[in-house]
């Protein structure tokens, strides 16, 4: 393809990306990722006891979580700071319940134990796909975190999973789209896949005009694409702890 | 196929839909559906200003949002009331955007005048497909609002929606699931289409374990199948009016 | 009296009134109840425990608990919804709690067993009344519902309770007032009643300019003219259970 | 009547009664008002607009609204505060919207100009009877208060309101209740008076078992007889400031 | 000093200073404390229960908390109800903090036993310097408290503690600054001190303009003049009880 | 001294520090502080409207104001998010309002036209100290961020404030306390300086025993002794902007 995008990117080209593993002191296990511009903290922690409502409906196993937040200062206009506002906004709320959903099919979730395991995904820079960066961020920490507390024969954690954003611009799907992108796009979708190649949420939206199965079908197969190389890239480090 | 469903139809079967025009005295429209047992009650009203964003950002034309609540007595076990939780539940508010996202495709926002559209999906009774069939109803009560609000020819309102949900039970796919099958499927997806047959949403999610291209695909087949008759049936009553 | 009303109606009468009853699929028993154009789904549920109080007081039996809302298109104005407002109004919790301690005397608490009775009283139309209407519904469904937990020789229900309003308006004592009549009533009272003629709760209000003790009473004479009436209904349904 | 009560006083007799004008150092006007062993700070301020709702629909004139509140400390066991708990109680919110609604009743609010008045009306110490009191003491800042404010020839203050309870007690008819009185009244009445002697609400309650019509008519004729000794002392003040 | 201040006092002089003792019915102990025309009512409660995370944490012993509020009244302008508002305001929460940890240090928490001690710091009347009246007067409170609670052997309370408000207006050190004094004050400095003469908290904060070790330690002197006669005054009055 | 801290320092050895400038690619300057384990992202940003106290009060110029927050992964048991809790805690109020304070010290407020500036602090990895470190870190930003928007006459900015923190540990004065040695510190001081050499907050507090004179001057001036060379360090780099 020779359409040239916004950074000089091809189409079917990821943004730089980038793994900074146990980048915090305290937690089980952390992974700073680097996606382009996007940068996003995530951390894996835990605690002995499980959701109430497990326990009343005597749901054996354990649990795992999400929350999200985005510094104030992450955006181009400074956005509020939701504890000071009171509340999580409604896209926060979707977003970590999309990055919880799709962590939960990483795991065997009877062989954690009574724990709680929480994934803290916080945007210190924002510049598009922070939810796929923080699904694919938090995936290698949760492994990495399992890894770590887990003998061998009793891990478990399953298998990687990773996230990307694809859309159509002005007629052109595209792969992994920074801000202004994300911004003029008139199909917007995300893609959570394992590494052995299936689904886990495919998340497509019509943001300008209604889109057809064809096109549905490229932005799978641009996703695919992208997510791919970023397997290799998680894998290796995985390999490496 | 041959396999029997908990409730007798077949996989691609939908269930006995209805809808009750003008069920509420006091809005601009108003559309009771009954999607088997699951009745949501959607209301359309507006107000002649536009939310503050939108005013900030100087963008013209009107806006379309949507409330989705659920009555405590709606399912099985009696559900928290939100008011008096003090805060609206993160199912409610990912389920609200996702209908205001699909109905803000039905509209040209530009031809609104500065007015806001409120949507108000309420759920009397819960069976399942609940966010599907909000959406469903609320298209035809939006469509119905425009046609009385506006003149024929300078009507926003460009084409109907319609949602439904399909899954995979016990490895077949199935169309329009009860609650008793939307609990037990090993995926479960939210197919929102316009009626000319182009997509609006795709919201697929593994429960159980990640599924293939394939599958994808003939959940969407499904969903198509279903649509259609749907259309045909929103397109009957908006004609009478 | 030859005073003609908004509606056509004498000034001692009742609008019309409707029971359905088990309108909803889930609780242990509904009402939905039409009074006039007002509507209110009454439902009762019940939970094996009992508030924290009771347990700190060591109070012995049950409870009896009221939850009131609105849907935000059952009025002439789209009224703002609560959930999404991240609280309940003054009104709606005045309201409940006159619910709640009405339909308390309808029951002796100590039969209840550890349990916690839910009366959720929605109203889907609203035109003036619907305290009213939520106490009338919301007795015959906890009458019901006890029939139906309960056997016979134990059961916790003592006798029927109905409320109705009354109101003096351009100095003429009216039955039963609608929306309109209520906005412009110089008192307005509401009556709660048992079957066997005793009250329960007895709230006027001087909305334009205080009353005399003649005016109270024949608000009363008045309320009781169509309480009488309201049990007849109530009682038939009851027996027919 | 020769039945003896807790503290001695005879059926039909009232507790001290003390006002302390102007306590505060700040407000319009202000009264302490003690009734027994119950003791409210009530204090009248102004600010120069109205609530939004009476800006929208363009009612002339001006508002009164009263807060209502407990010190922590002000009962028998400590009460948990309302500011940390981050909302207002049920029973605070039904109080608060009864003395609103009696003290409009006392003024012209057209002749107010726009403003709102917010009476204060915080429980120093409690002993059954705070909203009565709260009524009777904030009607005699509110009069003072206007006095101050308004030319003699434009004073909005119509006439004074009080307040008192009376109840039923092992079936005899008592003025006045102390706590321990009213916990165990079978019926508790609050009957608000003004100094014409007419009704500006009555709040009659069934608390162990409902009441009959001859009842209700003791219980206001012994509200009346303790209100006229009240009007006198209000009246005593009113004139000498 | 010859600097004349705005209420008369010489530079170096407290206000008038009143402990009312048990001015409250219900409380183990209460102290009405004004200071000039600053009164604050104190009072001691407590439950036999201690904060979840002191058992969380195996802490053995008790607890002692505060909590501080204005009545709306108390100020010059009407101050918002804070449980109106649904939150406490920053302030409040700065001050009861202070106030709770200066009073954790005149008692030893070991010898509490599992209880929570409740310090409720009411302002009655606001004219400056509410925290530091605040804490004199529970620490009083408290006293009174623990001796009334334990026997003398037993007695957790070590040593009373007060605090004082001093500041530099034009350049000039002044002790007990009355609210146009705090408004103006270049630097204003809160000191809480033990009997024994040692410092417990120091906060001084420049308003103006920085300042200097010497200025610090002016203030802290002047705070030590008036802390002393405080000192005489708690002992007196809770030798007497 | 000869006494060997946890981390082996001498007594009045600051921990390692470190500035890393516009680590954000949006706001209008950025630190980030590394001081020994504790790090801090601080960040400036501005918007053109003032807090609408100021417009009431018709006080001319602009505001600066803080907000302080802690990633819940930053503490070594993972503390809770503050809006997922719904508010922030009382500590994160005292902290930012600190912070608030003492840099609107370092700038000429009616300079910086009708604009707010907020102190984004956000603690990314917490081993004591952090209110310090965003302090030290927001001044340099706020410094630079100054330079970049106004013209060098017009430039609002006085001068550089530094906090460091000091404290007794077994009876010994410490400067600059991890979090190991502020858990165990009888008593715990924040000192906020001007880089001219003047104060702008004192902050001590006694934890386990009250203090004397003595102790507090020593405390200060091992602070002062610290800060001197953090003002060297902002210095360096404000130039080299």
């Amino acid at each position: 393809m020779s359409i040239l995008r916004i950074d000089g990117r091809a189409c079917d080209e990821l943004r730089p990306l980038k793994f900074d593993v146990d980048y915090l002191s305290h937690p089980l296990a952390s992974v700073f990722i680097s996606n382009g511009n996007t940068r996003v903290l995530t951390a894996v922690s835990f605690e002995d006891k499980v959701p109430s409502w497990m326990k009343n409906q005597k749901v054996s196993g354990g649990w795992v979580t999400c929350e999200y937040g985005m510094l104030p200062s992450a955006t181009t206009e400074r956005c509020r700071r939701e504890a000071a506002a009171g509340k999580q906004g409604g896209r926060t709320v979707e977003i970590q319940r999309l990055i919880g959903r799709s962590l939960r099919m990483a795991v065997e979730l009877e062989k954690l134990g009574e724990r709680t395991f929480y994934l803290d995904c916080d945007v210190i820079d924002a510049d598009g796909g922070t939810r796929c960066a923080s699904i694919t961020g938090s995936s290698l920490a949760l492994a990495i975190g399992c890894k770590r507390l887990f003998p061998a024969n009793e891990n478990p954690f399953k298998e990687l999973v990773a996230a990307i954003s694809v859309g159509i611009i002005n007629g052109t799907p595209m792969l992994d789209l920074c801000y202004a992108e994300d911004s003029s796009a008139e199909v917007d979708m995300n893609v959570v896949m394992t590494e052995s190649g299936k689904l886990v949420e495919v998340q497509g939206t019509a943001e300008g005009a209604p889109f057809s199965r064809r096109e549905l079908n490229d932005l799978i197969d641009l996703a695919e694409h992208g997510l791919k190389q970023i397997f290799v890239r998680q894998r290796e480090i995985l390999e490496s702890i």
